[in-house]
């Protein structure tokens, strides 16, 4: 397999200390990884994370070869400035959306296996000025890279959140919307291009067909049109049209149970019709071990289900093990594609 | 404490079946409880549920003294009519309607500590004729029977159903709409009582003030009105009320992560603001040892959280254990009260 990026982060959060943790903690899961980020921010991250080395590579190729538990990094792009820990900064964002810029660049043209990014702030991102700040997160400046990379507009590139630990997988059919405006966006067409790049990911993931469970919008599933329609006239047509081009798709199921049966075995996946229902399950049990990944993508991407803790960074205190779990499931995705 | 009613539930479901298995297999967390129902569809159901014995009493305090595992009737209706099994019927609707109206009257005048109430067919119930047809479910009709027992409108008699296991607990602002008329009904009343409901109800479970987490309506509460405004125009305005009450509210928090940081034990009960909000994370874990509680009427009622399981009735194959989980419910909130 290629090697595999994790990109840096926000210089001012966790990023780089839970990037250091995974590679002195997993060296095993972490082989043949390697930092796309800025030495120096590394450097400072080392004096609380006792016990890491770092190496300076040229090329990623070179990720493989280091001594165990040595974290590999290739300088993508330098810090222009301050990034006191724990403040947003302008310096800090921009650098997180370089080394972003750079690692999708990098996966769009087969130079690396995808990449695993490590937290970036919204605050940050939106203070770093052209062309970082029309960009609310990772997602849309991947989706933007990948469409500059195949010539077409961001419209023509749709992409999906799906989060998963152990027990859950959620595709999402929309994320950070108003309850109301996902509402409206619970459409035939939405719905579908959810089902068709889930079936896709999944099959990928798994190597096999995916049982993918429907969730019903309404409580009940509506329970035939009593309690709202949009199974009826959205959910279901929706189905029907992935069931011709031969997904194994189930439902439209009762919310309230969908993600215990699937927690149980019985689908490989749940299509989530809004974000909370899908999150809401997913994170009930902790959020340690939920990896976020980008479906759509003509790359890997994945990243831990949290953000930058400016309140605990430089303490050392950060847990590591949503990012590990995001490198395992980038490495899974990358050996099957 | 006084004796505590189970209500028959429909004769056709697993409602008999249940409450002779809970009676046999948990006679200690029985004890004092008695069947408001009739003898005879006991006796049908004790066919499939073997080591049972019933006894008819004649009043409920005769309930506490009978032996253990002995099954305590007291005669409060009598099927009129044909309920074979796992089927619908207007017989088993009446008889449900009837043993559930002698339990909520004898509560409401002080012969019992409560009830909890056996599932009921929704279709049944309606094809009961009148009053019956009237209700959708156990809690229109406790509602119309306090109504009439205080001698108010039924809209002067507010409930809110609180769900409940080990785990966590929820009380919902509305239930069975549709998820449009859901947001419709996250208005600064409807959430300020709610929080009263939920405070009077906590209190009298726990003995102390509840520390009640609100949940926010969009994802991330909002985000400070970047996706939605109900969280300032509502529920904010509804907590600081409630907080000159006196009331010990938290939020509005992020929907996804509320539930998991109450399982974890930061608050008492999460104020969900629709249905799938709050019965997703209660039932993630299994619905096995769900509990609900009507919250807002004059009496004590509880019930397992499922419904008749008409598929598998006459099995002998049904679970008690959220039917005992319920007495145990009740009897907390009857030692309270």
């Amino acid at each position: 397999m290629k090697p595999l990026a994790i990109t840096l982060g926000d210089a001012a959060g966790i990023g780089p200390e839970i990037i250091l943790k995974a590679f002195r903690d997993a060296p095993d899961i972490l082989r043949g990884c390697f930092v796309a980020g800025d030495a120096a921010v590394l450097r400072r991250a080392a004096s609380w994370v006792p016990g890491v080395e770092l190496a300076l590579i040229q090329a990623p190729r070179e990720a493989g070869v280091q001594a165990s538990q040595t974290v590999p990094v290739l300088q993508v792009a330098t810090l222009d400035g301050e990034a006191a820990v724990g403040q947003v900064s302008a310096a800090a964002g921009r650098l997180a959306g370089r080394c972003v810029s750079w690692a999708a660049q990098a996966a769009l043209r087969g130079e690396i296996a995808g990449l695993v990014t490590a937290p970036l702030h919204k605050e940050a991102l939106s203070a770093a000025g052209a062309p970082y700040d029309a960009f609310p997160g990772h997602t849309e400046l991947l989706q933007a890279e990948a469409a500059a990379f195949l010539g077409k507009p961001v419209t023509e590139v749709p992409v999906r959140m799906m989060l998963a630990n152990e027990e859950l997988r959620t595709v999402l059919v929309s994320i950070h919307v108003s309850l109301r405006a996902a509402l409206d966006a619970v459409t035939q067409d939405n719905v579908l291009q959810t089902l068709r790049i889930t079936h896709r990911a999944l099959s990928l993931l798994l190597g096999r067909k995916p049982r993918i469970a429907v969730a019903g919008l309404n409580p009940h599933a509506g329970e035939g049109g009593l309690f709202g329609r949009e199974e009826i006239e959205a959910i279901v047509p929706a189905m029907m049209e992935a069931r011709a081009e031969g997904l194994d798709v189930h439902g439209p199921l009762a919310p309230d149970t969908v993600f215990m049966r699937a927690r149980r075995g019985e689908f490989d996946v749940v299509v989530a019709m809004y974000h909370d229902q899908g999150l809401i399950p997913v994170k009930y049990l902790g959020v340690e071990q939920g990896v976020n990944v980008t479906l759509g993508l003509p790359l890997v991407r994945t990243s831990p289900d949290h953000g930058t803790a400016f309140d605990i960074a430089g303490t050392g205190k950060a847990d590591a093990s949503s990012l590990v779990e995001a490198v395992r499931m980038a490495q899974r995705l990358a050996r099957r594609g």
